[in-house]
């Protein structure tokens, strides 16, 4: 893409009011808008980073079999009524129509997924499944301070798995505590974050979240010196050492919920009478587990991580583009031809498939790499008067600090 | 996929409650389904067709320069007392915060874009751009009795162009005629789908509507013998010739709006103060369009067009499936028979990259067909006891009608 076709632009101070690094950073690079306090818009290059994360989230969750649908936001009173949580969840959103009628704006689909599920389930033959979504939850929260980790909109992957038993349930949620860790570690924070034991409320012993190291965390977290397993705050106190190897030094450190998991069991099938009949006409309540990422958090988690005062460097996975490529124009007589020879390089890149910001702009070096480095594209190369001259292209990998001069064909040759 | 594991199945009738045909079918189908009145949960094969006609609308307005973002649902109540739409606008659903505050749930996004616009619009070289998102809108309407065409909450595709003057708008405008038109041919309803002239309010004389001719349409338009191109009914007083070619024998038709654009000009630039300072240093404001299309309306105007009594066959563009491949088991003899040719079949054509739902369930040859018959999808072939004896595959083309025995290579071919 030409970077004189963005319509954004990085922005040179970051918002007053932005107390967070990661919007403070996505704001200046023109990733991210924030609407009002807890609502942002994503921005071309925003929005091309949290889908790169979705889709691997959605990679992941068909290698499980995990089937994708999309659930409404506007939802019946009396299904939260059911459940209880209509007059007890503080962060539901309701809204009235023109009939007086009562709704809630959707914060989960646990009242939704549930009833959904009882239309096509009657046998034990129909058991297992999950499905799962990406949809815009609300949720009322009081602090929204904290940029894009914790808003009051935002894009959720959902899954839901629906089991004969607590021994199937309990196997599928196994098999998720894998997928979560090869989320996290295919978006690039995976050495920063641990699988986490939480509180598991009444239905289960414990649930698993997974935390984000960063000082700008707001949860803290007890992490095992030898295995890396964690235990959140809430069960520091009855769990005193690791509940995976028992080692008993556990050090604390500020984190991000980035996901979490947890076995519903029947919690949710009793009230909506989501029974099956098993090989002997037996009826069964089925068993539930719930299993949630926010792409958006994650998003927000990794800048926390490899963000620094300049800018970003994205993980590849989920850069905008792979390669930002930079022309220095120079004077008005070396300036075509520097362009001649970056439109060349960008024309041949993009021909072999492969994802090129090319900064066409007419400004200065200076303001040209401040922005590059806000933007956070990984690889970087650069076309000047200079090495026009020698026939080199200057190629710099972020990530790795490396820095070389290559001919036209060494550089085609390192994508 | 295998359709065992589809967790869904067609149902044998179709909803009581469920008045129009487009839903009646797609609940039937298993496509999707109803929560609540004018609110539907995208099932797997539904979500498939939902974003097979997203995606060639990303196509199309990447085509012309679109650059994809998402804002969010909560609106600030201010930013629509600015345009006078908080009091004006009767299907704005309105919604309180803890602290007492007041917001929008975003029917449109006009009074988001517009001081979204103006972060990054100073300059004339600032323009002109264009920008879009899939986003879902919710607007409380009164009539929700024509399944997915009208409902409360919905995914639309909403793109916002910025000009300098009326001209450059105006070039644009004419350029989105061309790529609606094309979109509409794209999913499969071309030849059913008008221009309409439809009234442009206070700011331009008219704007103009895209109308898929169908019985159920709740619209009417005027459509021209000669030229196709068609009047809505609000301006079939003033203007009872074609606006177009000068004809004067226009056919009235029900129809559906599956898309519309509007100059809006300077009507939301204005009050948001969205000017630009132009080569002499004089000050304007932004000229604005605005292009919408719902890609449910436009997959549920599709089901109006296509469906029968039986069920639907999908234009292949938007199809869930490219394949129905379907086993006839037939005696436990020659099950196992049939099941390894149609499993051999099945991992041939996955392996050529085409998608295929694969019917391995154990049915009758008669619920299977029925069932498929639902589904729609326009290719079939049948795997069956008397088939595999001849070494031969039933292909059925059920677009062109077509049906006819071919061996593998030459059913390999085909695809």
């Amino acid at each position: 893409m030409l970077q004189s076709k963005l319509f954004t632009r990085p922005r040179k101070e970051a918002p007053r009011d932005e107390v967070s690094k990661n919007a403070a950073l996505l704001v200046r690079a023109g990733f991210i808008d924030k609407l009002h306090a807890g609502v942002y818009t994503y921005l071309p290059l925003g929005l091309m980073v949290l889908k790169k994360v979705e889709n691997i989230i959605r990679e992941e969750m068909n290698s499980v079999g995990g089937q994708e649908i999309y659930m409404p936001s506007l939802q019946p009173k009396e299904n939260w009524v059911k459940t209880g949580r209509w007059d007890t969840l503080d962060v539901l959103y309701k809204v009235t129509d023109q009939s007086g009628r009562e709704m809630a704006l959707g914060p989960t689909h646990e009242e939704i997924v549930a009833p959904l599920a009882k239309l096509f389930v009657t046998s034990y033959k129909d058991l297992p499944f999950s499905c799962y979504q990406f949809q815009n939850k609300f949720r009322m929260e009081l602090r929204a301070k904290s940029g894009i980790l914790r808003t009051r909109e935002f894009i959720m992957k959902d899954m839901y798995s629906f089991h004969r038993d607590e021994k199937d349930l309990k196997e599928f949620y196994e098999k998720m505590k894998v997928v979560y860790a090869r989320v996290f570690e295919r978006i690039g924070i995976g050495s920063q974050t641990h699988l986490t034991y939480a509180s598991g409320g009444s239905f289960s012993q414990f649930s698993h979240e997974f935390q984000t190291v960063t000082v700008a965390g707001e949860d803290i977290v007890y992490i095992c010196g030898k295995c890396g397993t964690a235990v959140n705050d809430e069960i520091i106190g009855i769990q005193t050492t690791c509940p995976n190897c028992g080692e008993s030094k556990l050090k604390s450190e500020k984190s991000i919920e980035v996901g979490n998991i947890f076995e519903l069991k029947t919690k949710f099938s009793e009230p909506f009478d989501l029974i099956y009949t098993d090989e002997n006409g037996e009826k069964h309540p089925v068993h539930m587990g719930c299993y949630g990422i926010g792409p958006a958090r994650a998003m927000g988690a990794v800048v926390e991580v490899y963000g620094n005062e300049n800018g970003m460097i994205w993980p590849e996975s989920i850069s905008p583009f792979r390669i930002h490529l930079i022309s220095i124009l120079g004077s008005a007589d070396s300036g075509a031809e520097v362009r001649a020879v970056a439109e060349d390089i960008y024309r041949e890149l993009e021909k072999k498939g492969i994802s090129v910001l090319y900064d066409d702009r007419d400004l200065r070096a200076g303001e040209k790499f401040a922005d590059a480095d806000l933007i956070g594209i990984p690889h970087r190369i650069i076309v000047s008067e200079k090495l026009v001259k020698a026939s080199q292209y200057e190629y710099k990998d972020r990530s790795a600090d490396l820095e070389k001069n290559v001919s036209k064909s060494e550089l085609l040759a390192l994508f």
